[in-house]
């Protein structure tokens, strides 16, 4: 496949023109969202996917920006002659609801007060992310997605999406996800969540203009970046080697060097990430199960879903292991759904789907044009 | 098996004649250990056990001090007529050096200054602590134990036992452990440990006297009790249940009955054990690698060893888990050590060696009553 870039994109906003009804039962008024679009809507309009983004994403998933140098999180699989290719499909992806990329979070602010939201913004749900996503396709006048795609919480939103609206949902391609939370992963927001409410600069989430909770942020995402990779990732990628010395240092320095690569990730992390968005977007995916919201409404989880599926789960995910993917395969056959199940090989964890691998390339592209000529059929 | 208490019982004190030679190369003056004896050694001194204990345990593995109700941390296995039965055998445990339970350790006071150590005290190791329990050992007189047995940190020092000093050690039992600390064990410890230097109260390890950094040695303990605990335990014990409510809180409280139990438990360690003793015995895990350090000195790992053993792991460990006693058993079997080897079947994850389990009893007590009669024979 191709290695071509997309090139230059720029960020766009679009303001919902109603407040926002959410699940908690709150309104939330001038609710923004950021979004960057790729290639030509076609006439049909039948072309367009839109792309979820995960906990720490934003609506860059190509390209670059005018003067900066960094690539879409996703450049290895959108761009030109890529298995989401910007030459046949319009891609959208915007920043989510609670975010700090634009798009209206806690760190926004709050046009009642003039100063930051803090922890007065509203506890949002991946339905309510995914409700202010859908007045974003309503304003570019698609009617049904070609396809919604997401990795993660951007699986979650894809799910959620589905059941939603389904009207509106031609495919969806859950990667590493899950329909329900599981306590482990709780567990590890939790712990993570606590770590930032721990440092005296979180403030109860008043501390924009301030010091920020820096410190305890990078502990987050630290717990954070062990779930990301699997046992075997970590072995093959750092075993007990040591960084930069030929002993032990016997004091409290990384010595070794998967020490380094967390410290480092914890640090690099806090110059691009607002904490109080990590508490209210990791708070999200906790409340995210689709079993339980949907029972009461309708039968059974994806009894009103018309969207053709493909479940792509990896490994050695242990965050959202394959046995996620095969419940929710099993839930959607119920109901003589149209999916397609695969399990990818791969060594590199929950982030896999991230990574490079030609494998989830060629299935994307595969599934995407059948999806198409479907569509128009 | 009984339930009998072994009833009252009284922490000893023991400082080491000579100051300890540690493998940092410094050298420590004045090392106390706090122990408990339960039973009677015996006239040949054949049967003496000595029970290792973990990273937050101590020297009082049974019964209960006079004043207190609270019983030892394996009161389940160590009483009269119990698995390790305290009317037939002199048990001996002691509390490790670098831990806050009596022994020397950051929080003890330093001769030099007169001060509590804090990070003047030096970096220890596996190794070290083992040596120190081996003087111990010496001043009761006993040439070689019957048995010495633990479990995860305590199954290290069993490890070590064994092949330090293997004169002195007839069987071993470790449970739950690895005789190499993996680069995932690595990671949750290093993590928690930012957690507790992210504490401003740490003030670099000088805290005693002042405010403690508590929120952070909560967040650490919150961390290593996510690995304490399986997925499966987790989704027996909490699944998705929510504590105390019938909907979500939409706020940043406690939701779900897992969050509460983890703030439960971070709350409830940082009344009974010291931050920096949290620092000192993780980094000697994360140290610990029998197979790098006996490779240069010997030709292979077990190849002095003399110990018969008895290693144990659970289904449901994934912080050690039987693979990595599969290697150790794999290990010794090279140099035909007498070994056996079983896998428990238990869904409480790591923690499963200190939860009541008939199977487990029943191996401990059936292998010591066969190494009593191999000792006399």
């Amino acid at each position: 496949m191709s290695n071509q870039s997309f090139g230059l994109v720029e960020k766009k906003f679009f303001t919902l023109p109603c407040p926002l009804a959410l699940e908690s039962g709150e309104c939330l008024d001038e609710v923004t969202l950021a979004y960057e679009i790729y290639g030509a809507l076609n006439q049909e309009k039948s072309n367009a996917i839109l792309i979820c983004h995960a906990l720490s994403g934003d609506a860059h998933v190509a390209g670059f920006h005018q003067g900066a140098d960094k690539e879409g999180w996703w450049e290895i699989m959108v761009g030109p002659g890529k298995a989401i290719d910007t030459d046949r499909y319009f891609v959208i992806c915007s920043n989510i609801l609670g975010s700090c990329m634009g798009s209206s979070g806690p760190s926004s602010i709050n046009p009642k007060t003039d100063k930051a939201y803090g922890l007065a913004f509203p506890v949002v749900t991946i339905g309510d992310m995914v409700k202010a996503q859908k007045a974003l396709i309503d304003s570019l006048g698609i009617a049904k997605l070609l396809s919604v795609i997401g990795g993660s919480i951007g699986g979650m939103q894809t799910l959620e999406w589905s059941v939603s609206y389904p009207q509106m949902v031609f495919s969806a391609i859950p990667l590493a996800t899950t329909q329900r939370h599981s306590a482990l992963a709780i567990a590890f927001n939790e712990v993570a969540r606590q770590a930032i409410m721990a440092d005296p600069h979180w403030q109860h989430g008043d501390y924009y203009g301030g010091q920020k909770p820096d410190l305890g942020l990078a502990v987050a995402r630290m717990i954070g970046h062990i779930t990301y990779l699997s046992d075997t990732a970590m072995r093959n990628k750092f075993g007990r080697r040591l960084q930069d010395k030929n002993d032990f240092s016997f004091n409290f320095e990384a010595d070794f060097q998967v020490e380094s690569y967390l410290r480092h990730q914890g640090t690099k992390f806090v110059n691009r990430f607002d904490a109080n968005s990590f508490l209210y977007i990791t708070k999200a995916a906790d409340y995210f199960d689709l079993t339980s919201k949907r029972t009461s409404e309708h039968q059974s989880l994806f009894a009103k879903a018309l969207a053709r599926y493909l479940v792509i789960s990896f490994t050695s995910d242990w965050l959202y292991p394959t046995r996620k993917s095969k419940a929710m395969v099993k839930a959607m056959k119920k109901h003589d759904i149209n999916v397609s199940f695969c399990e990818i090989e791969a060594e590199w964890g929950h982030d896999a789907f991230l990574l490079p691998n030609p494998r989830l390339a060629d299935m994307l592209s595969g599934f995407l044009e059948r999806m198409a000529k479907e569509y128009e059929a």
